[in-house]
């Protein structure tokens, strides 16, 4: 089920069918998952977030694109972002991420949600050491 | 603000000052941060919290320390966890975080905060290609 | 898969059978969805929610309906709660939404949370300018 | 800081001081605190916020006071609500909770957004004995 | 669907093996719901997962086993948590919920949710008299 | 407090002049609150951020612009982003928002989160009827 119905040609209209290519280009593979078919009802929008995808996700970079999959999975389990979770589980794991690291990431995942609840019962002031900020 | 007084002499329960020293030992630093001096009220939570928090964020592992801190800033952005946000930024740049890193971060875990809502919107069915389970 | 059994003949009950003919009549349709199906397991917490749904989505009121289910839609996707996102997403088709509004719907969506996250993130004070309050 | 100016003598209007009335009554104590000094704004939502609490929270019920009370902290944390944390902490204290009762319950909210992030990370499918959904 | 592949044998390995069994002697029951079959793929994790669990939500305690779940079902309903959602009710009405009493649940959790909503709409500013906060 | 120290000069650098230069032109006002000050920390980031709040919030569309600031805010209240709420709070005023319309928005906002908790609890099976979607 979901909220619009998938343009059943979505490559018939040509900014789709643009951003279609540089997605399998980029990504070396001919699959377009769902995640595009649906974006395309809206070729702007389509657009603006695949460029944006390319380009944080994808351009070379000073976080590793594994590290990056990682941190992209750990905000989507933090909002329930179902589609996200298996999308970027299975981009993780094409980046070479094993099962131990994958543990590993849910142990972090677990607790971090874990002390976020403690910090918030509690109400635990930040200690001044932690202030960055000296603004202009 | 909080929503209990931080005991005003912890260490003079001995499970609490025994969780210190090994707080200290194990960062190799004198100071305390506020969170610990708030679980303080109640020994055995400061107890299994520490122990976790050093199982899962300090023992040898297969993800390397910067890359955890930045899997657990991920999730307290995502949580509204302001004390974690603060306290896990000011951990990753104490191990090396630059400026560009940083910011690399924000663009992933803000990028993934906006996947997740069009998914969301839209309820995009999930890939048949994600699916990793085969269960016993 | 729900956590409940909805009654099988919900509108024996009297109470149940009011509200169900008050929603059909209000909306102009012998369509009642599941979730009132539901909530009639406890005909007072059904009476509460459709009073508060008539009352503050179907009353006339400073903001028109489409507007009205936009806001709805927007806190439901932000909350992951797929449900709502269906029913809400259905209700302002009907009221009129059309595919270029959806799509900026999802697009202010998608760009509130990724603001969130940076704000989160960087911990930005909120600007004196800002503040409207001057309390009794 | 706060987005509105609450009113500074909210009492010289009849509604506002009809519930204010209820409030003291009810609650038999001279505060009312700040939450209902800014919903005095608008004195239809303040009616209405203040009998579904009344209802909900006060009226004679099949679960005890302070377990109310308990509930009510459990989702604000996990909401990052840090007035109602506050105000419910302090309401669950008056009704009776214990310093040892606090740290279980912060063990319990803790635990619980743990596994939430687990299930989700790993997407568990839920187990067809849990469903309890037999619908007419 | 899920992001992992569930062990097809799980109790090969003695260490979930040993888990397993201490499942079904502390609930009584030989049914190992999925939740801890597809923690099995980290035998690690499963353990201080399980340990957790039965330290916090079995071990005799300041909390009754029924209060104790429905503080569970309303940190898990708030994260969308849907499996915990359905495995705690299914627990809650073991330990004796009536359909009262789940009806309550979730006026408390949906009037929880709303008066966050309000507060942080408003952005209330904390009452210094909820203050109980004097640190060492 | 805040993660990071605001740039001191920050139109010292071109490409943070230019955003600043843009930001009063559109808004016409010489004010440039703390987002973009913080932002400025990272040249790319600031230029991507303003470009799109630029063009999902500002350039025409097919929603006003008081639409597009409820929306905004109603994203923002549920995500506890205090900054966002603010501004955006200040942003629609700005626009004409009355303090009914502001009642109004918080009553729908404080509705859908009680509600989406209700279906969560529920676990209410989305009706065929919702269903948008016939993928190609």
């Amino acid at each position: 089920m979901s909220t619009i119905a998938a343009p059943s040609n979505p490559e018939s209209n040509p900014r789709v069918a643009a951003v279609f290519a540089d997605i399998r280009t980029t990504r070396r593979t001919d699959f377009i998952n769902a995640f595009w078919h649906y974006l395309a009802f809206d070729p702007a929008l389509l657009e603006r977030t695949w460029n944006e995808v390319k380009n944080v996700m994808i351009a070379p970079s000073t976080l590793d694109p594994l590290t990056k999959e990682l941190i992209y999975i750990a905000v989507s389990i933090t909002n329930s972002g179902s589609y996200c979770v298996h999308s970027h589980t299975a981009a993780a794991r094409a980046k070479g991420m094993t099962a131990a690291q994958h543990a590993e990431l849910l142990s972090i995942v677990a607790l971090a949600a874990k002390t976020n609840q403690l910090v918030t019962g509690l109400q635990v002031p930040v200690d001044p050491a932690f202030d960055a900020g000296r603004t202009s």
